[in-house]
């Protein structure tokens, strides 16, 4: 499998609860129309008082897909679309990052999950 | 359980090759050594033809702790000390994004993971 990888920022004028309920309640179910998904992750930054990653990103998005060509199907889907479109609700598009990428996984002690 | 997510770019000096042979053979070993970490994932960026992502991070580690209590006792280990002395060797600090965060699952259909 591989996963996309999408760090974002919280649009300017939304409090951070704003943020955080729009890409929970509004926005996850549209990006989990998307094609090919196989598994979908939102990570919400904590905050943590004394941390020094508040000026980094508000969150990042985990998509995985089979393979490249499933990834690339999705991405000439409707659904693709209506979701990038919705981004513009919450998220400030000048402070992403994004990249594809291959799991390595080094380490699990968790009693549920496996690698996969 | 939280998530330490860390966006990473390849040193100065080494090629696409070098840098992944030592985050997964040298680093690697050396971050499992962290107390209390319960799983750690090294994700490594795909060069895709046409993609867009090439000019971001050129990679992420998620390292996930049952709490922040957990996150801050590794953060005073000698081994989180030792770590993150090893990242000069091929991280270039000046492309770096850090946050900790809280996974929400939107959507598993990979037949072998649940939920952590």
């Amino acid at each position: 499998m591989i996963k996309l990888v999408y760090c974002i920022s919280r649009k300017p004028g939304l409090t951070d609860q704003e943020f955080v309920d729009y890409w929970k309640n509004v926005h996850a179910p549209i990006g989990a129309r998307i094609p090919g998904v196989r598994r979908f992750v939102q990570s919400r930054r904590l905050s943590i008082p004394g941390d020094i990653s508040a000026g980094d990103f508000d969150g990042m998005v985990e998509l995985w897909f089979d393979n490249v060509e499933a990834l690339l199907a999705a991405r000439r889907s409707p659904e693709w679309k209506a979701s990038t479109e919705d981004e513009a609700n919450f998220i400030d598009h000048s402070k992403v990052a994004y990249f594809i990428s291959e799991e390595h996984i080094v380490l699990d002690k968790t009693s549920t999950s496996k690698a996969f």
